[in-house]
């Protein structure tokens, strides 16, 4: 049974991304500063198919186990712009879904990630995303407005967030005008590392 | 040396305080929220001199371990008022100096709590408050506005914030309006626990 999820890395004063978001700036420039410690790790890099990281650690297993565990994406067109003018080819493996008003013909990319325009909601693309991952979990990429709408509408069973050591001051937060009624959270896990502090929440609905 | 030092609970979302703080309604009513990992601990209602909690595992030597450092203690007037309201009689054993534009009297209470109101800077609470500390340290208790103005103007050494797995929504968040480029911060300790996260930084002022 596919469960709904994200994974998040966000500053110690809750940005998700920085100012000025767009194709030409993704994530607000915040991107190196935010997942420094993801970009340290050899799994990473092995995931990309490249040699690259220094680091294989609890950080690492950390990120082949979300990776092993996914079995379909959605997101949002914001983010998805500023993908399509950045990402490498194939980054994620598998069907994504893009929530945009958009009407445009599915992309295939060489490999296995083809992107999917959804123009009507998120359970739309609910529905699709659970048939895609076949049992696998059905991951929330982002941005911070799309991993909200999700939350707020009561589908997300579980998250992951990465607290970087760092303050960025203003930008867009993860968590802003989260419905305080809607779940009971209990902290699942948490990984220390000198990186970032990953944390692991189970969600139960009220 | 006294070390700057602050030790504050929040949600996950960041929130310190909830809305519409008054002397009638401390903390915007969230305490019991962010705070149930403390009501439980053994250690918390010790230092109050009641009995009382269930429990004293980590979370419990946590309390003990800053409670013993803390010499004194520098604090806004907002969050004095709603204190002076409802805190129980000598809730400090320190001194406390309160930032405020109020010309008053100290206020001594039975036991070893007194209350200084000092109304020319933080600088000139500091200097004081180290004074009293006798090489403990400083502990800047509250609110987050008063935090704020320590952190932005590089005064602060170290800091423990609890995260509480609770969405509040809205709110008084604890780290707003950060000035991104004051310190390098390093995770110093990482306390798992069932009802909260606790984490400690430490701040270089770059």
């Amino acid at each position: 049974m596919s469960k709904v999820i994200f994974d998040s890395g966000i500053s110690l004063d809750g940005f998700f991304a920085g100012d000025n978001r767009s194709p030409q700036n993704p994530m607000g420039g915040v991107s190196g500063q935010i997942h420094s410690w993801m970009f340290n790790q050899k799994a990473f890099w092995e995931y990309l198919g490249f040699e690259g990281g220094r680091e294989d650690g609890a950080d690492g297993r950390y990120i082949r186990e979300t990776i092993a565990r996914t079995g379909a994406f959605i997101m949002g067109k914001r983010m998805f712009e500023e993908g399509e003018a950045s990402w490498p080819n194939d980054l994620y493996k598998a069907a994504v879904y893009v929530l945009t008003n958009e009407v445009r013909e599915p992309w295939i990319q060489e490999g296995t990630t083809t992107f999917y325009f959804i123009n009507n909601g998120i359970e739309s693309a609910m529905d699709k995303a659970r048939q895609s991952a076949k049992g696998k979990d059905i991951r929330i990429q982002g941005g911070a407005n799309t991993i909200q709408q999700f939350l707020n509408a009561g589908l997300v069973d579980e998250f992951f967030i990465h607290i970087a050591p760092i303050f960025l001051g203003s930008g867009i937060r993860l968590f802003d005008g989260m419905d305080k009624d809607k779940y009971d959270l209990q902290i699942e896990e948490v990984i220390p590392s000198d990186l970032t502090t990953h944390l692991k929440y189970k969600l139960t609905k009220k």
